[in-house]
């Protein structure tokens, strides 16, 4: 197992470690998802909550590896387009990615169906090392179930157990993927925009973002990922403060925990792309705009248990402009390698306003997109009453419930089907 | 401290790194462990379980370090066998091995009860750098300790604290380091049988286990390990609430969480030598196996709070011979070497059943010596009367103790011997 | 994104990963460090609790950046001191630094209160990369947000909000960066002294000191570390328990948590310097400081909630004189390149007292310092009033609040100022 005395570390191994260590770390935003919800709920309401995290971790591994990997980032020939990948031509090609949608594409390509036999299995032929696309599926899985857990905040105590598994399928096997692919896979139309982008401006750990590591310019990014995330959060969660207790004479720790969700929020659509002063103005506005969104939700009576919206939504749009006006010239140059003199950086420093074009067409692409599938999805479900929970389902609950376990105050942690 | 430019990171460093890495994570699963189990018994006894899950990771490393560590790894030479190493026969080799027992038997190879003085420690001659092998203390360490705290669930509320430290010891120091060595050392009888092995099976973080990182290779199984460790916890999930659902109509919180357990646990046994599809297979029979468990262990009324020996027992060696079928020729090659054409993999993939027939000897060995050895303590312990708390004793503890501390309710922090 | 196959990784990136990761768990704590005080604290508190824990690491973050970092490390030339960086006199050296102050410096060196504006970046020269040390940043933020928050324990439920928050500014702005300087910095007039010192005895994650892990002899000391924290603690919270249970007949959860704390608290001047079974010493003598320390505050009637003092304070002191005795030679002289022939290493190795001199002066003047400078600042709280809580706000509070969440039977996660 001891490498011999003085070999080198190779470079995509330690990008493999830094992916895997990444994902683990983003993976644990599910535990702090689920206390940070469970904390804003009644308390009749948290094992439906803990069923709901722990189910949308779980179906959206399956369906990500089902059919929103291959989608997203399955290798694709001549047949792919600029949204989504449809089928993997190179039976080699296609082994590297740990999709089942591929591994079926590869062989019939217009059948999903086809069910792989052990038999075709052993004549497979072998290809060492044959799993260099694993590290990714589990990255972009830990990002793609948080997406997915967010929104459990949002809709908490509201929606039925069989409307919320049917949005996180819908999430993660089509509506995320394409996306995904849109932006951030070599040949998505908006491949190359400047920006993270709007799904990853729904998470909170940037620094993983860069996907490698193991050279100097990557590592530098990592480390200044690290450092505006944390200024932006700070900054966030003391204007969250100071703003609250001037409008309510209340330090209330809820909004202090927002305002610093709100800062991050704010800087993910670039946080290697901005100086950490600029990181400070960033979070600060960003908590800002979650609040004005809080109050305008309330206003429109628009039910949101945790403010998900306000704090992922609003922080989120915002950050996509914000980087238009921020992004360096010198960080798009070591990020994306632009010329400085291409002048595609942040308005701020001069740029020529393309990267705010770019970011504005994206992100009316991702809302149209993204719109247009929930509003079918949610519809449906309306239409056939398995939407929302009724006023009578929960209080059911405490009758029918069999075997009495756990802590909660004599409370069950079995639920019922919405 | 800054490296020159241009100088590249050294394999073993690097692998270092991975194995502190590993097993910090790794141990943040005491944390879980802790509040899975507290989750699962009644409120007065939340104190007895914090603290035995403190102490058994304590109790746990300074075995390892006095005992445990030498006798599994510590290096040996002519009077080593395959089963355990009883010295370390070269000075500068045990210098290597953070064990006070290989310290020992390196100066009088007979007698445990040397007492290094500080005179003799002074004049010991220098060894730079001296201590490669404190990362493999450090990694096994959390394992030892995960292994042993899985345990402190299935007696919960059960045992006396006398006789849980008492297993500590035993396990820690002697029944572990066996199986340890004999699977995993260099000249242990098991070693390089397929399988990652029982006593691994029983904790829930593979990726670390590969060891080593800096190469393509190593690094390859990594990933590979975390995506089917994550399949298999998903399905094992989805699998137990849909069962219970069917069975009992209710969506339990506790039935999903055995669920995941038991699905990664199915898979631990080689989570690099499945496909993704197969883990999926894996981790839903898994969660079966334990349902199935479940129900015996209700049905023969053995006692078992949390489930502990569904989760671990019934499911780990469903792990090791599901392998025996599922082992795919091109994994098993990367992994371990063995050419496709000796036709060392699963059955399913064609091969000749040595894999199954390796596993069920190692598992045949593994309960048997571990069955033996705790017969002898927990019989021991029986007949002297300190194995189960008395009915009376958890009563008494509120009288007795003097001040009141802490959240809970007016109960204090501090508990009674059993 | 992914590297060329067969490159290797570089060592530079391979520290900045580590020091990212290290900085991460170190943060971990801070949630620790959140629940323990909770548990200590009653129900009513912990809101306030929860408040200041999230701003210290706020505040901290943006202090930070602002003075400490720049005082601490800023890059400095002819008119540095051994005490603090006043100016950063090379423009590309002060753009490596993530610090306003040293910006400002950079531009103006005699007004703090200059304010770049958008115009002059825009003109910056290009430095690539630009940011190599965003790293450091991180990491000792990590260190400095730790260290705030640890007296957050000591002064639970006593100190107004107002008064927590001057000590969190001064003590990042100014009292943390003039230790920093002078025992870490190059030119800090106690660098070299044999000891990570006393501030960095305040945190309980060492392996991350050593800053470096890309070469062998730096992993090795990573290693190390791990198992003399791992077993420090363990011997700690051992001793604890049962020093407890002989004097009070109590097996007690809280006292085994401060053991194990105290335990690694008192490795921390030295975790790579001393051997594993010195390290089991070294935390068993440190459970007793703390449980001697605890005694003594009780009988000076010295109000501290959570044992704060006793643990990182008696222990921390007590962790350097340890060093002074256990220091081992061969450990010194991979560590800090002392050769053995100078003799400066423990003396129960046969040193000549200069590590213990040095320990001895190095506490000396951080006690001072420390001492003098926050007896002036909270003797200005305390003359304005501003530094207790009174009687009456507490009481007060419930009936000014104005809305009713979260789960903490009925109360609220809003709190007022003191």
């Amino acid at each position: 197992v001891q490498s011999e005395v003085g070999s080198k570390a190779d470079a995509a191994s330690t990008n493999i470690f830094f992916l895997v260590y990444g994902g683990t770390i983003v993976f644990l935003m599910q535990l702090g998802f689920a206390m940070l919800t469970s904390g804003f709920v009644r308390m009749k309401n948290i094992n439906n909550i803990l069923l709901k995290n722990l189910m949308d971790a779980s179906v959206a591994s399956i369906c990500w590896y089902v059919l929103g990997y291959g989608f997203a980032y399955g290798v694709s020939d001549h047949r792919s387009n600029a949204f989504i990948v449809l089928e993997s031509p190179h039976a080699d090609a296609a082994s590297h990615v740990p999709c089942l949608f591929s591994t079926f594409t590869q062989h019939h390509p217009y059948s999903i169906a086809y069910i792989t036999t052990f038999s075709s299995m052993s004549s497979a032929p072998p290809v060492l090392p044959s799993s260099h696309i694993h590290e990714y599926y589990f990255f972009q899985w830990a990002f793609v179930a948080t997406t997915a857990t967010i929104v459990s905040g949002g809709v908490a105590e509201r929606i039925t157990f069989v409307g919320y598994m049917s949005y996180v399928v819908w999430m993660v096997s089509w509506v995320y993927p394409v996306v995904a692919h849109s932006v951030w896979a070599t040949g998505g139309w908006l491949h190359g925009f400047v920006s993270y982008a709007v799904p990853e401006a729904w998470y909170a750990f940037n620094p993983g973002s860069q996907l490698a590591v193991a050279t100097p310019a990557n590592a530098a990014i990592v480390a200044r990922n690290a450092v505006t995330t944390t200024l932006a959060a700070a900054s966030g969660g003391i204007t969250c403060l100071f703003f609250k207790f001037w409008r309510s004479g209340q330090l209330c720790v809820l909004s202090t925990c927002n305002g610093l969700l709100s800062g991050m929020v704010g800087v993910t659509a670039g946080p290697s792309l901005v100086e950490p002063w600029a990181a400070l103005i960033c979070g600060a506005f960003g908590a800002l705009v979650f609040y004005g969104s809080e109050i305008v939700m309330h206003k429109l009576k628009i039910d949101d248990p945790v403010g998900a919206w306000s704090v992922h939504g609003a922080a989120g749009i915002y950050s996509v402009i914000f980087i238009g006006f921020f992004a360096k010239h010198d960080y798009v140059k070591e990020v994306y390698g632009n010329p400085v003199s291409s002048r595609r950086y942040g308005w701020f420093y001069g740029g020529h306003g393309q990267v705010m074009l770019c970011n504005i067409i994206e992100l009316i692409f991702i809302i149209l997109w993204v719109g247009i599938n929930f509003y079918l999805l949610f519809g449906l479900l309306y239409v056939t009453k398995k939407l929302r929970v009724s006023a009578g389902a929960t209080k059911h609950l405490s009758e029918l419930t069999g075997h009495q376990t756990g802590n909660y105050g004599g409370s069950c942690l079995c639920t019922l089907v919405g």
